[in-house]
């Protein structure tokens, strides 16, 4: 052995070590994931896991970050601030989704925190902040004419959301070991099919 | 204490048992509680419970069923039975918001369950069955010319769904601790944002 390795079966880049935390995390529960959990998925010893990081809670933090930053920076592209509130609205979703399916492990386990950590309280804080910030545009387009005034903006931003994160309930990629059976669509084709049936409708005629 | 009477602190009927045990799988998880946690939480020993049932999978049993009952009843409703598959759909995706508002705890047990015991197995197929009879009526509609043809009448079925199950991860009724500011509407209101919103799409101009 390499003096200085550390003597661990596999080796791990902070990203690889992150990715199956957030399997674990997804699979068990963070409440029910031990650092004993992680180590053997990892396939390294604890004190491997510990170079690399605090403990399981700066996973969580990374896992959710990596999640949050993809959805936040949709609010920042260029299609999200210029042009009509409607159509800056529908981009952000469409976008949203196809975040969703890129970093879907990361969306999933953000989805499921329930805020029993600081870092869980700091996330949902933040995924308030998100919904606060398209139900503001939600707002601007009913006060442009373009949305229908008869549904709340929150209600309907919660009903859309609703629409779009249950895309990480079933949402498996084709090279999933599930397969084929559930990719209906790919993600491009999930992306529109949310934003028709949330801005246009399901019924016939509709834009 | 008379003569027969089992040595509890409280009384219960089958009713009140259930509506506490659901309380607790939904705060615990179900896998998280045990007969122990029930019989704190009810206030009686566990050997009372066992006199009302076998075990906590009866309970959980007894709980789906009633999500499931109040649901698959939904279908057999005579609009959902009578005229044009499209205002069939609209009445059974309506009801399904209202009975999952009704039956709130019983509904979001059954849409949590992950199908480790052969009760959760069961409830899954029964769901699917139920989403597939829904899936029928969105193909019908489809064939009709009243829905649109450019999204998967699956794909729609769980986009509808799942806007619909996540009234289940918000609303609080208003009487409840967490009061007015979660409920921005009723059930009936918010039924009625969930159909506009699917069916007409929240564009202005929409039916």
């Amino acid at each position: 052995m390499p003096a200085g390795a550390a003597p661990t079966r596999e080796t791990h880049t902070p990203q690889t070590l992150l990715r199956i935390a957030v399997e674990v995390f997804n699979e068990r529960g963070y409440d029910g994931t031990s650092m004993e959990h992680l180590s053997r998925a990892a396939g390294i010893t604890k004190s491997s896991i510990y170079h690399h990081v605090r403990g399981k809670e700066e996973l969580l933090r990374r896992a959710v970050d990596h999640a949050l930053e993809g959805l936040f920076a949709v609010l920042e592209e260029p299609d999200a601030l210029r042009g009509r509130a409607v159509d800056r609205l529908e981009y952000v979703v469409r976008r949203t989704v196809e975040v969703l399916v890129e970093r879907l492990p990361y969306v999933t386990l953000l989805l499921r925190v329930r805020g029993n950590t600081d870092t869980e309280v700091r996330a949902l804080e933040r995924r308030r902040e998100f919904d606060q910030r398209v139900t503001e545009l939600l707002r601007r387009a009913v006060a442009d004419g373009d949305l229908r005034s008869d549904v709340d903006p929150r209600l309907a931003t919660r009903l859309v959301f609703g629409m779009v994160n249950s895309v990480a309930e079933w949402y498996r990629p084709r090279m999933g070991d599930e397969g084929a059976a559930d990719d209906p669509a790919g993600a491009e084709a999930i992306a529109r099919a949310v934003t028709l049936t949330a801005f246009a409708g399901l019924r016939a005629g509709g834009r």
